[in-house]
C-alpha cells in the first residue's frame, strides 16, 4: 500500500480524492493519468490516510463532506467518509484571501506544531505527502542552516514548514516523499534537496505542470525543431477558482509568472518578449479556465505566420490526474532509495523542475526521459 | 556542389529558388530551415540547375521572370535569370484546372519523353530532383512490373513518370535523389522503392509535412502522453493558392485527406472521428491559409476539455524551407549510399513517410530519430 | 389559447416542446426567447396539440417518449405524455438518411393524405403549424397553378405538401399560420404567398435564423457601418445532429448554402468571396456545433485587420426558443388578419426572409423593424 | 475649408495626417471612414494647419519628419512638410513614460501658456481641434468654477488645459470644436459642457470608439435582442504601441477600464462579471494589437453556449479614419450652431459618449441615431 497525506483540501485535492476512489471502484476510465497501466503500481494500492487544511470551514469535516459542498450529493465515493480534515500549518499562507484560517502554530508555536505533526504521522505511517495548498509567496532558503533559522524565527512559508516536517518524519521514522505541486521552491531549493538527502527522503517539484504551460512548452519545441523564429508570446489565463482569486494578489501572481515564463528561453535558446501569467479572476468561469494565446514567428523567406490558441481546461482535475501518477512514482522512487530529488520525474510533471540546475525542457522530451528512467520503451 | 532540378515551377518552387539564393547572398536569416547549421552541407553548395513545368505561360521563361510575376520586381535574386523553365511531363496532371498545359509526351509519346529527359540530365548532371507539381490523382503501382506496364500504356501520373525517369537516370548515369513533396505515393509505393534500390537511387517522400498536419501530430502526441482521450478532431483548411484550387476537385482532395487523417490513429493508437481535409478555395487568402481546429478530450475524473486552434500559415515558404534541408540530406544520403528510401528523414519531413510500413509518428519524436540518423545530439 | 401542431418531431421540436412546458411550469427562465414578456401573449396560452413525423421509430409514441430517448428520464415535463406523434407526409424527404421512413401518401396517394390531414385538423383546431422537418431539396413553384400541378403529380416536397394542407385547412375551417423554419422556399415562393392570401392564412419563413448566420449578419453590418472593406469570409460549421448528417448530402447542403451566403451581398452592398456553408458531420459534437470564422477587411490608410470567431452553439435549443416567439407572433398576426407573409417578422427570425423581394438585412436592424411592427419602443 | 489643429502628434495623429492627404491625393480608397461620401463635406476641405506635442524629439520637426521615422521614407505625402510640430502643454501628462517631455507652461506658467496658444490660434484660425495625446490620469471637475480654480492652481490635466484654451479661443475669436478622442472626461464633464455652451463652442467626446469595445457593444446588443443571458465577459487586449505602454501604468489603465466596462450594463440592462481592460504591453506586436474575448451565455432551455473572438486590429488607423468623419461632422455642427456637446455624434464615435447622462448604447443603434441627426436614411 501507498499511504498518502494531503496538505490543502482544496479543489485539486478533492478531485484527487474523488477520482482516485472512483478509479479504485472501476467507476471511471483512467484518462488523464499519464502513465495509466504502464507502471506496476495499481490504483488499488493508493490510500488517502490523512488531510490537513487551515480553512476553519473545512477543519473537522470529512473529505466526503468537503466534496459534497462543491459537487453536490451525487457520486462522492463513500470511502471518503473515513478521512477527516485536520488543522494544518497556516503561517499566513491564506492572508488576504476571503477565508477564515487558523493554524496549528498559532497557539503552540511552529516548532511544537511540527513536532505534533511528526508524532501524528508516526501512527498514520504515510509514504507520500501531496502539497496542494493555495499559491503562497515564498523565497528560496538555499541552505539547511537558513531553513533552520527561518524555522526558529517562524519565517518559513506553510509549504516550507510542511516540507521540513516531512524531512524530520523521514529521518526519525520512515523514508517518505513530499510532492510539491505548487510554485513555492522546494525541489528547486538546494537547502531542501540537501535536507532531504540527509533525511533519506525524496522531494518532487515544483509546481504541477498542467494547463497551458506544458502545451506551450511543446508548441515552442515544435517551432524550435523547425528553426522558426518566435517573435513574441502572449498567454492569457483567467478562471474562477480559489487559485485564480489568490493569483489576483500581485506577490502570489509573481510566483506563477516566474515559473511560467522561464520555459520560453529554456526551450527556444533565446529570449522572446512574452506575457505569460495568470491574468484575472472571473467567478462564473469556475474551475474551467479560459486560456488565449498568440504566438507569432518568422518562417522561411522572412514570412510571418501566426498561431492563436484557445483552451478551456478543467484546472483541478488535470493536476489531480497527474497526482495519481506522482504518488505511484513516489513509491517506485522510495523502493529504489533515490533520495533528494529526481529530475526525470520533475521534468515531465512540474512547471519548474528541480533541482535548481534542472532546465525546463519540452514535455514531450521529458516524457521520453521519464520512460527511460522507468525502463519503459516508447510506443513508437 | 549539390545540383538540383525542380519539377513544377509553382509557388513552392519559386519560394525555394528565391529563398535559397537569398540565403546564399546572406540577405535573410535561415529561419524555417529546420537543421540550419547543424549539418555540414552549406547553403552555398546548393545550386538549381534546371526546372520543368507544363504551364504554357511559364515554359521558356526564366525562374526570375516567373517569380517577378508573383512577387513584383523587387528582391528577386539575379542568379535566377540563368535558369530556364523547360517543358515537362503533363499526363493530364493539370486537368480541370484553369491553366493551359502542354506536356513533352504529347507529341513524341511518354517513353521518348522520358528518354529525352534522361539525356538532358546527362549533361545537366543533377544530384537531386524536387517534385512539387500540383496535387494529382494517382494510385500505388506496387511492383516494378506494374510500373513498366503503366509506362507503356501511358497510365502513369506525371510524378510517377518523373520518378521513373530519375531512376533510369540514376541507373544509367549517376546516383540521384527524388524528393517527392506531394501526395502521390512514391516512397510509399513498394514498386518504386524496389526500383530505386535496383537503380542505386533514393526516394524521399511522400507529401511534405508543413501546415497544420505536423502541428496536429505533435498536439496529439501531447495529449496521448497525458493519456487524455480524444473525442474528435475537426481541422479546416482554406487558402487561395493553386493547390487549394486543385484540392477543390474531389479526387485530388481525396489524395490529401488520406495522408492527413492517417496520422490520428497512428499516434493515438485508437480511432477518433475526425474531419481533416482541405476544406475550400478562397482567392483573397492567397498563399496565407487559414486553419481552424477543434480537439475535445476527456481529462481526469471524466471532465471534458476543449482546444481550439487558429493558424495563419504562409503555405509555400514553409515547404520551401524544408526543401533546403531535404536537398542537403539527400546529398548526405547519397554519400552514405543508402539506396531505396530513408524512414528517419521521411518521418520528420513528410506527411506520409515511406516506406509503406512506416508509421506516422509525432514529429517531435521523428525529429529525435532524424538527429540520431545524423549522429547529432539533441540540445536538451 | 394558441393551439400548435408540429411537423417533424426531431431535436428542435423536442426542445421546443420540453422548453415550452418547463416555461409554463416555471422551471426555467425564458432566456433565448427574444421577446420575453414584451408581448402580451403568455407562455401559458401556447399548447402543443399534435405532432407529425415519418420516422417509423417515432410514429405512435408520445413526445414524452421521443424526448426520453434523447435526454434520458429526467426532467421531461409530464404534459408531453398526452401528445402522440402521428404519421406525416414523407415524399422522400428523408431519402438517403439512415432512418426508416413511412409517409401517409404511400398507401392512399398525396391528395387523399392531405385531405385526411385537413380533416384531422378540423377536430384538433390548430392555430399554428411549425415546420421543422429535416432539410430537404426543393425548388420554388412560383404560381398557384404550378403548386396544384405538382400536387397532382406528387412532385411537391414534404414541406410544400404540409404548407398546401395548411392553406386548405385555413380556407375551409379556420385561418392559421404556417411557420417554416427550414430552407424550403415557402414564404419566398410567390405561389405560396398568393395561395395563403387567398386562403386567409399566414406563412412565416424561411429557414429559422439561429447559429452563426445572424451573428455574421450583425458583424457585417458592424463593418459596413464603419465603411470597412470586407475582403473575404469563411465560415465553417460542423456538428453531430441529424441536420448536419442530412447536410452532408450535396443537394441538401446546397439548400443551406443558398440562404446563408445571400446575406453577405445584401448587407454589404457588394460581392465578397465567401465560403459559408455547413462543412461536415462529426457525431461526437452532438447538437453543440462548432463554428469557426475568418473575416478580413481593409481599414483606414489601407491597413488590413483580421477577425476570427469561434462559437460553440447548442443548435436545436436556439431555434426552439425562437419558435416560442414565432408561435406568439403568429397569434398576433392572426388577430390582425395580416394574411400572406409578414416581412417584419421574417426579417428578424429567418435566414431567408420572405416575401421573395424581402432583402436580408442585419438582424439588429430587423429587430427594430419587428418592434416597430409590434408598436414597442426599443429600450434605448 | 475646415482648419484642423492636432494635440499629440503620436501614431493616431500621424495616421490621420498621412491618410487624409492620401485621400485628398486620391491615393487610397476611403475605407475606414464611416460616413464616406454620405455627408457633403469633401476630404479636400480638410486641412491640418497646426500640431502640438511635448516630446522633445518631435517639437520643431514637420509632421513629414515625424512620420518618416515611423514609416520610413516611402509614401509620406509631401504636403506634410509644411506643418511643424509646436511645443504644447505637458502638465506631467507623459510622466512615467520613457520620453523626454517639455511643456509650454514650464517656463511661463499655465495661464500664460494658454493665452499664448489662444493668440497663436488667432492667426492660425482653426475650426477643429483633435485631442489624441497619450491616455492621462484625470478627474471630472463638474463646474466652471472648479475648472477655473484648477487652472489657477495648475491642477488641470493636459487635455483639460487644451480644452479650456479652445473654449477661450472660441469665445474670443471664432466658434470651434474640440474633439476629445482620449478617456479624459471632457464631454462627460458638466463643467466643460457648460463652459462650451457659454463659449459658443462644441466638444465631442470622450474616448474614440475603435478596437474591440464597439465590437463588444454590438455583440452584446445581438445577444440582448435574443434575450440570451450573458454569464461573463473577458476581453484581453495587448499591443506594442505607446498607448499600451502608457496603459501598463495602473492609474492610466484605470481610465480605460472605466470607459470600457461601463458599456456592459448599459447595453444588457444587468450587471455581468467582466474583465475588460488593456492587459499588457508587448513591443513586437507594434500597432497591430491582439484581442481575445470570451462570452458565455444561457440560451433556451438552460443550455450554455460559448463565443470566442480573436481580433488583430491596426489600432491607430482605426481611430484616424473616424477622425476624418469627426472633423467633418464638427464642421456641420458648427454650421448648425449646436453648441455644448452632441450625443448623436458621440454615441457612435465614442466609448464614453457625453454628456454625462448619455448612455452607452450599441453602436449599430447609435449609427441609426447619427444618420437621423444628419437627416440621412439608412440603406436598408
Amino acid at each position: 500500500m501507498v499511504r498518502i497525506v494531503i496538505f490543502g483540501q482544496g479543489l485539486v485535492a478533492t478531485h484527487f480524492a474523488i477520482g482516485l476512489e472512483r478509479l479504485k471502484n472501476g467507476e471511471i476510465p483512467d484518462y488523464g493519468v499519464p502513465l495509466s497501466n504502464k507502471i506496476p503500481i495499481k490504483y488499488e494500492e493508493l490510500e488517502i490516510v490523512g488531510s490537513y487544511d487551515v480553512d476553519t470551514k473545512k477543519i473537522g469535516k470529512t473529505i466526503y463532506d468537503v466534496a459534497k459542498e462543491v459537487f453536490g450529493d451525487t457520486n462522492i465515493p463513500r470511502q471518503l467518509r473515513d478521512v477527516y480534515v485536520r488543522k494544518g500549518i497556516h503561517l499566513d499562507s491564506m492572508k488576504g484571501l476571503p477565508f477564515k484560517a487558523e493554524g496549528l502554530e498559532e497557539q503552540k508555536g511552529l516548532l511544537n506544531a511540527i513536532n505534533d505533526l511528526v508524532d501524528e504521522w508516526k501512527s498514520l505511517k504515510p509514504d507520500v505527502f501531496v502539497n496542494v495548498i493555495t499559491t503562497e509567496p515564498a523565497n528560496k532558503l538555499n541552505t539547511i542552516e537558513n531553513i533552520e533559522n527561518a524555522l526558529i524565527n517562524q519565517k518559513l512559508s506553510a509549504s516550507q514548514a510542511y516540507a521540513y516536517a516531512v524531512a524530520k518524519y523521514s529521518k526519525e521514522t520512515k523514508s517518505s516523499v513530499f510532492i510539491n505541486a505548487i510554485p513555492t521552491p522546494i525541489a528547486n531549493d538546494p537547502g531542501f534537496v540537501e535536507l532531504y538527502k540527509e533525511s533519506k527522503a525524496i522531494v518532487l517539484g515544483d509546481d504541477g505542470a498542467t494547463g497551458a504551460t506544458p502545451l506551450t512548452a511543446d508548441l515552442l519545441e515544435h517551432l524550435a525543431e523547425r528553426n522558426r523564429k518566435v517573435l513574441e508570446i502572449a498567454q492569457f489565463n483567467i478562471g474562477g477558482n480559489t487559485d485564480f482569486l489568490a493569483l489576483d494578489i500581485p506577490e502570489r501572481n509573481f510566483m506563477k509568472k516566474k515559473t511560467k515564463s522561464s520555459i520560453v528561453e529554456d526551450i527556444l535558446g533565446y529570449n522572446v518578449p512574452n506575457y505569460i501569467k495568470p491574468t484575472g479572476y472571473l467567478p462564473p468561469l469556475g474551475d474551467k479556465k479560459f486560456v488565449a494565446m498568440i504566438i507569432e514567428y518568422i518562417s522561411f523567406n522572412n514570412f510571418k505566420d501566426e498561431l492563436y490558441i484557445i483552451a478551456r481546461i478543467n484546472d483541478s482535475p488535470a493536476l489531480a490526474g497527474q497526482l495519481v501518477d506522482l504518488a505511484r512514482l513516489a513509491k517506485i522512487a522510495l523502493d529504489r532509495e533515490e533520495y533528494g530529488t529526481i529530475y526525470p520525474i520533475n521534468a515531465f510533471y512540474m512547471k519548474n523542475p528541480g533541482p535548481k540546475e534542472g532546465k525546463s525542457i519540452a514535455k514531450t522530451k521529458a516524457y521520453d526521459k521519464l520512460l527511460q528512467w522507468l525502463g519503459i520503451k516508447h510506443g513508437n
